[in-house]
């Protein structure tokens, strides 16, 4: 078992990470709590009962509300039910909400804990590897629009988060590899020497090794909690995180969502970014090479082309810069100095960011 | 004209009130800023080009959207539409929402700015008493949801109120004297002196005095200021100021959205608050007929029989429970020692809020 603290003054909190972790370590002991649980459809038949069970044996009561699995249950239709079920279980503002499932649910809970009664508690219970490396830490919650991802949202941090890593026996593969594409990103944007760990061991990890798993997924929220204690709310060094995000949103919301898994996404977008990174002249050599390597051996795709056999370069660039990073209609990117060493908010001109998907199309 | 600090670090900002005040004073100079107004269908035709014409004029870009008026569209439906109405206009995180109306428009559009790229700047431009000295001051947002008021929503301060008193010649008579409901709130939960001012002062008052409205405004703002600097997050005394509302927001709720003016809804919950106070024995001699008589006098309802010859407790009493501020089922009130002086977090028997219910009923 790991322990991670995040620094955030009065909104600290831990991350602990292992297998038969204690369930909401921060609420054990208190009184008259009251815990609601978010979930969805996979992940509740599962996990909920024997959770509910877990909470109500250290005398903590326990209500829930099971959400559609996907990417599509993300909007605010579903922040209306997760308030009608929080009233129905009678959640006062001492209750404590839980997402319990992925970074669909993790989202949905934290926006709606940050909302509900103008803000309640919530923990983190993330059950699938993006979820724990990703969106369950650092206090991002959000839905997506039907013009995008993300664009409604706040910051609002969680009061612990739980990563239980024996969930991983029900996760399906292709989910487990689309946590790898922000592993990959931790390494490329922060810790050269975290990127050769995954270089070496990528065949062990895809096997889940427990051990490597456990000391990756610790190094992943570690940098995490470092980068978001030097900017909670993204207004500078934070958004490195979003390398391979800008381009990666934008397949996401062209495709639809859910047509997509968010680390196949971002894996493409990292591509892609690497590739403007090469283009513009930043990157080291011999890197992008490396970057590809490592996303291929991890099972991801490195452009929309490789993965459907079409994609509409237009209607992508249209999307970028809908993106809401984008200033005054042009998109940003992080781009890639070397292995561990980035640049965030670059501007880069039109005709580089489309000789840049022509050539992540055709190589 | 006066200005008043509200002292929150960072989140500090100036309430400005007065005729003829500069419109946005923070953003003007600055570059490349877009505001996006937020108004409703009654103030948007009265000042909704005025107020765009004068941003534009001192260099800031504007765009709108117009909502229907009313309690019942302070909804999730009415933030979609924000939402949409902002990315039509491409406002990106570096964009200002101004919000030009009431109550439901200031708190709506708080919320949607909260959470709208989580999160953008906002100004309250209040056009009705009652925004002017209670919603668009302390940062709360929020929406209504069908089981009951203000259940969703965030603290999120703006960078900026403009109380402009000229609007007050298109304010109905009925919604000034709705706004006067919270006035002798602050008079009661904190300032006798202030009280006896408006006791002495109230023919005056009804008869839109400028002068007498700049200073009383401003006394508001500077109570409503000095309490949310104590306590921005209402984990303890910042709750005086819902004096009448837990009662208040049951007659609103009973009612359906829009039968009462919230003012008047809370002039009936001090009365009954008042008699709570007198019934549990907290009540100085006197006060409460004084405080009866001004809400008397400024022509508001002393309880919802006297509004609308009938009322059912029964359903009163289970919509106390179901408000937020109550604990494990109990509501929990405001109640009152003398004028200037009240006690918060109050439980009180159910036997007096049934008798308290009663007295107020017959009297």
């Amino acid at each position: 078992m790991k322990k991670i603290n995040v620094e955030l003054d009065e909104r600290s909190y831990e991350i602990i990470i292992g297998t038969d972790i204690p369930v909401a370590s921060v609420l054990q002991g208190k009184k008259d709590v009251r815990a609601h649980i978010v979930s969805d459809s996979n992940v509740y038949p599962l996990y909920g009962a024997k959770y509910c069970s877990a909470l109500e044996a250290v005398g903590i009561k326990c209500s829930s509300i099971v959400i559609d699995a996907g990417e599509k249950s993300k909007n605010l239709d579903n922040i209306a039910k997760i308030y009608e079920s929080a009233l129905d279980a009678e959640v006062d503002r001492s209750g404590v909400m839980i997402a319990l499932g992925g970074g669909v649910v993790g989202d949905l809970t934290g926006f709606a804990a940050a909302t509900y009664l103008r803000g309640v508690k919530y923990i983190q219970a993330p059950t699938t590897l993006l979820a724990m490396v990703d969106s369950s830490v650092g206090g991002k919650t959000g839905i997506n629009l039907p013009r995008g991802k993300n664009l409604a949202g706040s910051f609002y941090q969680p009061v612990e988060v739980d990563a239980e890593l024996s969930t991983f026996s029900t996760l399906p593969d292709k989910e487990f590899k689309s946590g790898l594409a922000e592993v990959i990103k931790y390494g490329v944007i922060w810790d050269a020497k975290f990127f050769e760990m995954l270089e070496k061991n990528i065949e062990a990890i895809l096997n889940k090794d427990m051990n490597i798993l456990e000391k990756m997924i610790g190094r992943c929220c570690e940098i995490k909690a470092e980068i978001v204690a030097m900017d909670e709310k993204e207004s500078g060094v934070r958004s490195i995180l979003n390398l391979g995000h800008t381009f990666g949103h934008a397949i996401e919301t062209a495709a639809g969502y859910g047509a997509w898994m968010h680390g196949e996404a971002v894996a493409a977008g990292m591509a892609y970014a690497i590739k403007l990174s090469t283009l513009t002249g930043k990157l080291e050599e011999g890197v992008e090479m490396r970057v590809r390597n490592l996303i291929s051996k991890a099972g991801l795709p490195l452009s929309p082309i490789k993965k459907n056999g079409k994609a509409d370069w237009k209607k992508l660039r249209t999307l970028m810069t809908a993106d809401k990073k984008s200033r005054g209609g042009t998109p940003r990117f992080v781009l890639v100095e070397k292995i561990g060493s980035v640049v965030y908010g670059s501007e880069v001109p039109d005709n580089i960011l489309e000789s840049a998907f022509k050539a992540v199309s055709e190589e």
